[in-house]
């Protein structure tokens, strides 16, 4: 767990959603997300847009981390696609993301969605941008 | 604006975060969001889970509807692939779905999200299958 | 159909697959194929490589055309999608593909592949960098 | 190398570029090519439709060994997605696919195109469909 205190997401749509980052290092990170009623679908399943949230998440904060001083860059998506393997409507999710390559304007990453007890509910690949220009907070 | 009295969304998830059905129909919907802060990222535009969400929603209601009586079936997203095209900040977008083949079991979709200036802000394409085990509401 | 003399594909694998560029022109480019035995698959039907192949050309081209003189640039692609929507074994088949957005370093880009009878037979869409160091030909 | 006598891709595509079947077994497949000169785009390097090609292939085939007498059975793709990672022009390629998640009617997998040098040369991840109605060989 290397989110200490300093090192926030910022981010006001996953804090909303109750999405925490768990880890995040050079080309890795970790999101979690306990299930909620909110979070659910009209057959009472997790929502799609939830699962994208998170691995969308995870493979974009993957590229983030500088391996240096732990400051977070910035990055837009630019294309993801998420396979939906299993459904799942409790428990903690763990969205866990990785960089595939990592270039200087646009790196690829992959995520992993899984549910506590290990069961494999999402997949994700996408390509992601890095942005300079960005409101400083 | 065909989403009559008695024909809801009921899905907790698009409700939580204020998105709309705004019409459906058989073979295409209409999903609207006004954007709001906690809609955002880090760099203050529109979150791409939010964009997921929506397309996501426009794609798979598109598929819905059983061309009679207006009662909405059920499916689920089976993969999703989505472009981030132009950044957005505020205003109200709508994610407009339409099926492209619909078959017995799966259909396909596509989805634009379109910002109040006309400005084409994602695209989403994907596969749903049909489902007919789910809570009844 | 304007890919007259001195605008060719020069493309070994689009030559080689009996592909032929049908048009090209700023933000659209349309390929054909005339369905042969050696482009099927196990079942007999379109081998999925080769849609595959036909829109990433025809997603990959539309961005190529610089609006003034005709001259074709270079990209490679970043990342595609194609969702196969309907089986074909037989007659010419024609992948139109349009740019949906055009930046400096990336273009997104969407295309359909139909067959003679006007079937939808694949859609995708696609995400391509422009490159500027290449084989000059 | 489990493709024995008898165990053939009877596959006229894949034959026709030369892609071969390496190995196949229960929620696995491997295909080599060696990238020859028809193989590459105007660039010089290994044309994206090869690439899709090889990765359509192992993600396809990893969902058809019936697990028991090693007969192969039949699916079609229903979506696939690629992400092309690096430039490759010569040498043996591995296209190495995997089942994510096997149903009854459809299969989750991906695939990583691999380089002789060991490089990550693109990955996929797709949905295939079971199929009964086919051509018998």
């Amino acid at each position: 767990m290397n989110a200490p205190a300093g090192l926030q997401m910022d981010n006001p749509l996953l804090e909303d959603l109750g999405i925490r980052l768990a880890s995040v290092g050079p080309g890795r990170s970790t999101f979690e997300l306990d299930v909620a009623p909110r979070h659910l679908n009209r057959q009472g399943s997790l929502q799609g847009g939830v699962t994208a949230t998170l691995l969308d998440a995870a493979c974009g904060y993957a590229g983030l981390h500088d391996g240096t001083n732990g400051v977070l860059g910035h990055a837009v998506t630019v294309m993801l696609t998420i396979s939906y393997i299993s459904k799942v409507d409790s428990g903690r999710l763990s969205a866990i993301g990785s960089v595939t390559k990592s270039g200087r304007n646009l790196y690829f990453a992959s995520a992993e969605l899984v549910a506590e007890s290990g069961e494999l509910v999402a997949t994700a690949q996408g390509t992601f941008k890095r942005s300079r220009s960005h409101q400083e907070s």
